[in-house]
């Protein structure tokens, strides 16, 4: 059985997991699931994945998997896209959990609201995020200052799972012009072969 | 050098750590910071975490980790807390992402504007979150309705993660009559030789 992978073309979590598969040669078939009417999910990935999220992949076998980041795990596991070493891969894990916690509800929640849903929003909650968006931000600029990728010198699962929404960005309204740090290593992690950014053509 | 944990001795996050810490009876010093007054943070934890967030740790040989579920596995790694099994693993880490993603920003972030916190907040504010927060005590009634413990049957990192806030969840107004399946997990976990629910005595 091929790879399953309940997907949505514009979400950059659904991103994350297409990214790591062509990078990893998986082949995986698609099932575009939509982020602006999720009516009937409980139907379809119900028993697949309790918080009724894409990306929801089912493995070869058969058995379900759910979250990104834990998708993104299990497939760079053995692969150079998450080290053996124990130290490194909690700095792994560390950015993946900021990204979830500090970048993802602020910076994909954003630009969900002004880009892709159409629901008219308080632009008072639209700015608190967008205040803890550039916050996020500002975190990743002062990592990167001296540093080529988030962890050791190459590109990680952490690199991918940043990159998912810093380099839609803009879409939410987001200015990266002061920060050099994170313009460089978007540009470093574009220029990777294989690393197809959205919009995918 | 011994494991230093900065600490916050209300915060579930912080609880996690030490609970696992000790159950694994790795000996670590604590440093108590505020949650509520966060000034001089950067002075103290700001080479350590960028985030600035307790817990931060610094292990044994003077280097920092961040994120209470990335020091979860650091430490879990190669005990029974952390199955070896791929699959299972990958779920552990689905149900961190969980609690880290659906969970912690509705009860833990409600615990600390009504009970530790004294800053007002909008009341409508704080029923959003309510709102998600049952939802995501639903997520874990289904899936516990057929099962001991979130992953396989015994306490895994997953089991930590979820018990910090659930275990206090009454504190910010949460009602767990009408969820038997968590109600009998949380016992489960309390009963478990080591486990030292909050407030520690």
């Amino acid at each position: 059985m091929t790879v399953l992978l309940y997907d949505n073309s514009v979400s950059g979590n659904c991103w994350k997991v297409r990214q790591l598969l062509r990078l990893l040669d998986v082949p995986f078939d698609r099932r575009e699931l939509s982020v602006v009417d999720r009516s009937g999910r409980d139907a379809v990935i119900g028993d697949l994945n309790p918080a009724l999220r894409v990306p929801t992949v089912v493995l070869e076998d058969g058995r379900p998997l759910a979250e990104s980041h834990a998708i993104l795990w299990y497939f760079a596991e053995g692969t150079p896209y998450l080290p053996t070493d124990a130290y490194a891969r909690a700095q792994v894990l560390q950015w993946l959990c900021f990204e979830q916690y500090d970048h993802e509800p602020a910076i994909a929640v954003v630009r969900f609201w002004v880009a892709i849903s159409d629901a008219p929003r308080d632009p008072a909650e639209v700015e608190a995020r967008r205040v803890l968006g550039r916050k996020a931000l500002a975190t990743m600029e002062r990592h990167l200052s001296d540093r080529t990728f988030f962890v050791r010198d190459a590109l990680t699962i952490a690199d991918l799972a940043l990159y998912a929404y810093t380099h839609v960005a803009h879409e939410a309204g987001f200015d990266l012009e002061e920060l050099p740090a994170v313009r460089a290593w978007l540009a470093r992690v574009t220029a990777i072969p294989g690393i197809v950014p959205m919009p995918e053509g």
